[in-house]
């Protein structure tokens, strides 16, 4: 777990211009309506909601979520379950496929950490072979030396693929999994897990619109084939941050694991808004520095060492009229600054440069810490240093 | 300073299988090989070879190519510089502009850390304000508590634009920099940085050389004007992994500053290969793992959180026959496998699958710690974990 560098704990109190540069900034403020107005959306249509904690890796921000109202929170890797679990949020839903037995003991180990705490480990599935090595972890758990013995049952989503093309069984497959997970005393058929990742950044309403009809079609017909066996079809989760409004008004998915509308990254935001969504501000931003003034450009401190490309370049944020400017890629610690179409000049050597990445999750999981400021970004103060504690665990 | 975890450093004296993913795998024969080639040649041509730091990010990294005949390292960030010096590497050349007073004050920190071991300091600027900056932070450092209170120098590059059109004056310009260098007792003017980053990834061996070319007559233009006004011209610094035979044939460059030759990673692998350079192997690999089997592809654990993307997708190592595969962008966690023209099958469930970074520098700062394998990827043994201490060190 990444310690706090002791120049960023010294910041708290002081004011946002004292950041050194490049550093991961949250606004606070935008960041807690972000918050509010996503629980409010899952309060008010009666719906879970179990944020994706791959997102912003931080026990802080999982436990703030919880208050708020979510159940618990997803993850991606089993090292990012521990991390959350030892930070204290006992219910974590494993959202993936687990297949090394080395990390299925240790998934076993923390259904048997929480269990005392009243909390409860899920985890995804898409083989009978990943069932079958669960099985036997969890067996083999409840008499390992050092773990407490309980007889700990985890949950198990069965993962079919409704239009992402990644992992997942196609949905005439899913009836099998969940009569081979009911077959095992350990693990408990707790439903499917639906997510269509390509839906969220599709840019037009109606193919978001389009897609999350297609997996509703999908899992309809999966729930179908599973209630014709007699077992009761348990909880659908999925969603995200693009399509979120679309589940749960389906009245299928049960469970949203929307997680990036905390931030807001700069491709979320070249989606068509949809107005039955409720709207997010960007909250996320990587403070960086012009250290070199050309004739043709600017070049500013932060490059992909500091910001994730992946999913296109960041956006210059128009803060106190520093806008009208293009980013392009100007390697791992650069980037380099051009006046946009609508002609503003360049900026001058030292100024600051705030950068909305293009995609927030692979950006946190750069920083060792997120510097949380209250005020603004124009004359706010540091509240408080957020660490990323699960940044780089990735096993 | 990352430290390493505990199931990592538990490895040593294990075998290459026991390695969870995903990891960071350095082949250490491969990278023994990698770093004699390129010793040999610096020697062959007796030109001064200072690698860049910025690819592995590690002290015991630094201190191997140093042992091998490097002059020092060179490090992009003044965070960088820290943890080099800290780690007992006392010659570095910060090959950036550092334009902010709180990262200059520590820079002439330094000069003054490394003083007492015989080492010694070097920046680059590109603008009068950045000299200006530095010789006030000199000044302040000798008289700064809790510093020894040396007269240190601090040797300094003027970054010149060979190409790259990023951070750099125009060739015309140097002269005016170099003089105004020459006015501030605590700095002294070293020569000329040069490097053409481009140039490094033109894919033809022509281009490449018609590149360089370009770049030595930039070179000999500043030279020229430099002389012209009484001042030693310096030493020309510069140059990658892609041309480096071409700036030391010139008889221009002085030092080289190749980083990537000793990991080789697959985007710097599709150059066509210059007969005048050594050959270099691949010797850093991503160790994945198949976690879900589908009928048209396969899914590992390795995703843009492992690897880095912007110079393209992992090539798949063709190790055991294991090879025949394309991969394909599966996110944040996830890697896509389809089998590649050739038609190999697809993997099945739980084989490890080891991958070659599309590039290496930011690759490398994913991670906390790289595993060291000696007797090959196949059946070898963990010799040693080497940790990435510069991992974040992003400021």
């Amino acid at each position: 777990m990444s310690k706090i560098p002791a120049y960023l704990s010294g910041l708290v109190g002081k004011s946002v211009h004292d950041i050194d540069t490049p550093a991961l900034v949250i606004d606070l403020d935008a960041m807690k309506r972000n918050l509010g107005r996503m629980a409010a959306f899952a309060k008010k249509h009666g719906i879970r909601w179990r944020p994706h904690a791959k997102l912003h890796k931080s026990v802080q921000l999982a436990k703030m979520q919880v208050k708020a109202g979510a159940v618990g929170v997803c993850v991606q890797k089993t090292a990012e379950a521990e991390i959350m679990v030892a930070g204290g949020v006992h219910n974590v839903y494993l959202s993936n496929q687990v297949i090394a037995p080395s990390k299925l003991a240790r998934v076993a180990a923390l259904t048997q950490a929480v269990a005392p705490h009243g909390g409860q480990l899920a985890i995804a599935v898409d083989s009978i072979e990943g069932i079958v090595r669960l099985a036997q972890a969890m067996t083999q758990a409840r008499t390992r030396p050092g773990l407490p013995g309980l007889a700990t049952v985890i949950d198990v989503f069965v993962e079919i693929d409704v239009g992402q093309g990644r992992c997942g069984v196609q949905p005439g497959q899913a009836v099998t999994l969940a009569l081979e997970i009911s077959k095992h005393p350990a693990l408990r058929f707790a439903g499917m897990q639906a997510y269509h990742g390509k839906a969220q950044h599709l840019r037009s309403v109606g193919e978001r619109r389009q897609a999350i009809a297609s997996a509703v079609q999908a899992v309809l017909a999966a729930r179908q084939q599973i209630e014709a066996q007699g077992m009761a079809p348990g909880l659908v989760t999925g969603a995200g941050t693009g399509t979120f409004a679309l589940e749960t008004a389906s009245g299928v998915y049960g469970e949203l694991q929307t997680g990036s509308f905390l931030f807001m990254d700069a491709d979320y935001a070249h989606n068509e808004r949809d107005p039955v969504q409720p709207h997010f501000e960007h909250a996320l931003f990587v403070k960086a520095q012009v250290i070199s003034a050309q004739a043709s450009h600017a070049v500013c401190d932060a490059g992909h060492k500091s910001l994730a490309i992946d999913s296109g370049m960041p956006q210059v944020h128009s803060l106190g009229g520093a806008g009208g400017l293009d980013y392009f890629n100007g390697g791992d610690e650069h980037g380099i600054l051009r006046p946009a179409a609508d002609g503003k000049h360049l900026p001058e050597l030292g100024q600051p440069v705030w950068l909305i990445p293009g995609h927030c999750d692979p950006t946190v999981n750069l920083h060792d810490a997120m510097i949380g400021v209250s005020g603004g970004l124009l004359r706010g103060t540091v509240e408080r240093i957020i660490r990323v504690d699960a940044r780089g665990a990735m096993t």
